[in-house]
């Protein structure tokens, strides 16, 4: 890390911040420049990066401490140079083949949910998506029908052979969900909802951590790094857009992220069009863009009538449209030198 | 609400978006105009506002659906004109005086929270802050000393005749927490933690609901409407900064936040410049701008030895500047007819 | 458009409102609920909205104005269901041809210029972007070299046959520039400045408005409205990214304005990837991202030697790597039922 | 400045580098770390800098190129540590006393804007506000009565006592528009519209920078180097918020900016309540905030009739309201230790 003293810092203030580097261990390099002085230290480990950066920030003959070393070591691609391929009970996420995960928003009926599985299922999704807990930005709206809804799903995705994806939002439910599910996600507003994020590093289910609508990049992978540093190797992430000045759109997906992230990370990217836009029309031309991006996965919103949905239907592709919507992809995706 | 028809919706479309409202037992009255029909509907009660609107946008006749009324109730002023007072033990937040509460950002160990504590005392302080829950963006970061933290918190706070605010984390600690606090806090990260809301709603303890740095106004006191509508009338608000493209600040503070939820709604409404500027230099300036813009309270983070903190020691006032300029605060506080 | 009354407004103020929007000539609809009354206005035409809604906004019984149509007319596709195809001397930008525009960030010399340019002829590029004024944060960061960048522009796409796309910034250089190129640029920090987009309004030469980094897409059609409504019905938009918290990349390119653009306007839409990452590792992904989404050109930085660029080298890709890049974007071009 | 190398870049580009900063005549410092090479360049003038950063930040083993000084000289605190005070014709901006600059929003009719002015002079303030030339979204909004305006303002404030500041938007207008106007307002959109910085520049009419809605405090203070580069000292800032995610006001008023422009500036710093909030409920209370934390003026609308408004109605205060509330803010700039 890179200490920039302020200007007009004493002699005696460098070798203040010289000693407490060398006390923690570590080579100290100072240049001394007409106006500033700057102190180079080498060999910080991550661990304590963040505790020794924040340290000596806290001093006032201090001007800023830059970190050189990305802030997270697991989630890394330095770490773990090849891409991941996690294995979803036989479907892979990750790898040369583009995990397509659809569904509805939430599991409103068993009726509903199979329709829509069955859709998806036949334009090629092998993984369901569904809602079961529901975060509402409102407390009159629909919440979900929590366990009953997992239950829904896993005898709908048994019955077609297919995987679950669900979301869990509350530590206290993680061993139950993961009764019943076969990903874990972690939604957006909880991205930096650490004990729900210990919980999920102690358990083996593989986890889809979302980006949070306020997120860098940088702390998207940190959220990714505290379920890999509890112990659970099987992490995907997934960009849903962020929050911008923008209003025509939901959110504004930054499709860069996903390029981005190849290049930082090892971990598998998924994109959810659905909720990164908020408005169905915009949907295909957002998958076919995550598609040539590079991304790992898709994750979309297939409602039988979608008005009739209780949650997010304006986003809701109808089960009509995404079949020949995927096959419109196909070529696409082959160019790509992805499968389907 | 108004519901706006796509251009070109038929006429069919506008009689089917007619009986859906009247079948929900409201009023419709429809304005033809040249180029759009508009329906206004008319006795839709504020919970089921949200529903009824998302089942509208769905529709891909329905352009868009404009709702007229706060999608809150409990929380705004309409519903209570005068001003909330909480009583947190004998100390008000809301009314003529402005609360003052402070110590340090993170329960580091005994001697340090009573040196900050009897510091922030001596200046007026009645209300102690502090962290036993800590959530940190690295993993790598201290996390906390947990309910360690919080005995000392109310040891120190009781020999001194203090309140204690805390941030609780984890719906499963909430019992725990309070038993030891007298404010919860929910933090920024969780301000759509709906879990943890609905907790915090289960108890009388007061709970301060920190602005999400991703939330506009609205969202964020919906954020508050969970936690009235579970049960718990004593919540508060904090405004500790918003997520923007700036850089020199950690968060760009909202000033205009202040008169902005007081003229919203009945809570009281504090200000975090320590979380909110990110920079000791700035602390001071936006503590005065929080008074004269009206903020009810101020959380303000103050060490004994920021270049030895934890956390955040660049944002910590030290414990020698704190009381002077509180001091210097007092005859702004008197002009703007508050006390402190 | 429709008013929403203040809750608490006289019934002398709902008349006053209704008073005057019949003054100007129009109906009037009101809607008595409850707890607010509400007034729709109809057949106030575009070119007198804005006003309206302003001087409406301004009285202390209204709460807020919305406007139901789009504030734009030339600009709208309702107005122009076909898409619209630009004749840039024989180059067209829009319809089936995706229009590739690539060459330096800026005309550094003639020998650097003509490099490049050929590369991207080689690549099959028909229209050579390149800097003569350039819009530069730092004063002290090179500015262009104005009429001498000009001529050479022109005297080597001339040699190649290729048409100049240039920026524009003085209104005062708009019949100057417009002798050497073939289509105009208007930057991202002057897409509101108004001077200029009348200036280019008053010309027949075709103009590309950059979206500004803070600009809502509504905006931006306005801005290009402003162009059309001069006099000049050859307008193309770029999208260029918009600015957000996130810092891993120079902007966050808004791909999803793609489509959006798509469904409001019948204008052309460009993708600048270069601009838009700050990243050379990030612009073939997003180029490929942009044809996916439908854009109709790209626009993109090619510099022969990019380590001696006087600007923007860090997201320059050099004439080695642009060659390879756009054969393999070929067939992704192919399946998505374009040609380049 | 400090140049961080690629992970893994070889011995020989370490050598490249470093020969490009001496061959440049500066000072060569590398710290070899385990995982990166750093290599710290002293002696680099500001003025050329950003030129030398941009082109070391192009080359693919240099993974980035952090500046340590400030990218402005002239604007800076460092190269004049006194806050200046710029004379209007008598009026200091800068210094105890706080300058107020009220009027319309736009010059409509004399007698609009003589009953407005009577009002502000009245109430204490010296600088008459008014837009001849008016940015405005729609090319469909009013633009302003232009020179016919400026003749009336100058009429109007000779009358009184009072100097003019008014909007200059053309390059072409500047000497037109100094010869009624006693400040130049660079207004929000074209903060980097760098050919009508550069001709402010030439002459000595005080001008006033508003800051762009999206740009951070240091593009602002480039902004200001331009001016001050061009030879005109006479140099004031103004903060009229910024765009983000929050749409309850029209801007977000960053507000920690003027303390932030106080430590990295010794320019005077203005605040825009009207503009920052559109929302004249607001402006009261956003006004008492910039005084406390430190502005040296305050712009404000004030209308006659804001209902009859022809721009921006809604965020104007009526002269009736004016008068009182800035007898209530006597006290507080009294306390604040200033003058009005």
């Amino acid at each position: 890390m890179i200490v920039v003293m302020a200007r007009g810092a004493t002699a005696e203030e460098i070798k203040d911040v010289e000693k407490r580097i060398t006390d923690w261990g570590y080579g100290v390099h100072p240049i001394y420049g007409a106006e500033r002085t700057v102190i180079g230290a080498v060999g910080v480990p991550e661990a304590d990066k963040a505790r020794y950066m924040e340290s000596l920030e806290a001093l006032s003959c201090v001007e800023q401490v830059i970190g050189i070393l990305r802030p997270y070591k697991f989630a890394s691609r330095e770490f773990h140079p090849e891409g991941t391929v996690i294995d979803v009970k036989g479907v892979p996420v990750g790898g040369k083949q583009i995990a397509l995960m659809a569904g509805p928003c939430t599991v409103e009926t068993y009726a509903q949910t199979l329709e829509s599985a069955e859709a998806c299922y036949a334009a090629g999704a092998r993984i369901l998506r569904g809602g079961a807990y529901k975060p509402s930005t409102s407390p009159y709206s629909f919440q979900g029908h929590g366990e009953d809804a997992l239950k829904m799903l896993r005898d709908i995705a048994d019955s077609l052979g297919m995987r679950v994806i669900t979301e869990v939002m509350d530590p206290r439910n993680v061993e139950l969900v993961c009764r019943y599910a076969d990903i874990l996600q972690i939604g957006t507003r909880n991205m930096q909802n650490y004990d729900l994020l210990r919980e999920v590093g102690q358990v083996k289910t593989p986890v889809m951590v979302k980006r949070g609508m306020w997120a860098k990049i940088e702390e998207w992978l940190q959220a990714a790094e505290y379920v890999l540093l509890g112990g659970n190797p099987n992490v995907m992430l997934c960009e849903r857009g962020i929050r911008t000045f923008e209003t025509y759109t939901r959110n504004t997906m930054d499709i860069s992220a996903i390029p981005a992230v190849k290049e930082l990370s090892h971990l598998p990217i998924v994109l959810d069009p659905s909720q990164g836009t908020g408005r169905r029309s915009l949907v295909e031309a957002m998958t076919r863009a995550g598609v040539a991006a590079g991304a790992d996965g898709l994750l979309i919103e297939v409602h039988p009538h979608p008005d009739q949905a209780l949650k997010d239907g304006a986003q809701s592709l109808t089960t009509e449209y995404f079949g020949p919507m995927i096959e419109r992809l196909k070529p696409l995706v082959e160019v790509c030198g992805r499968t389907l």
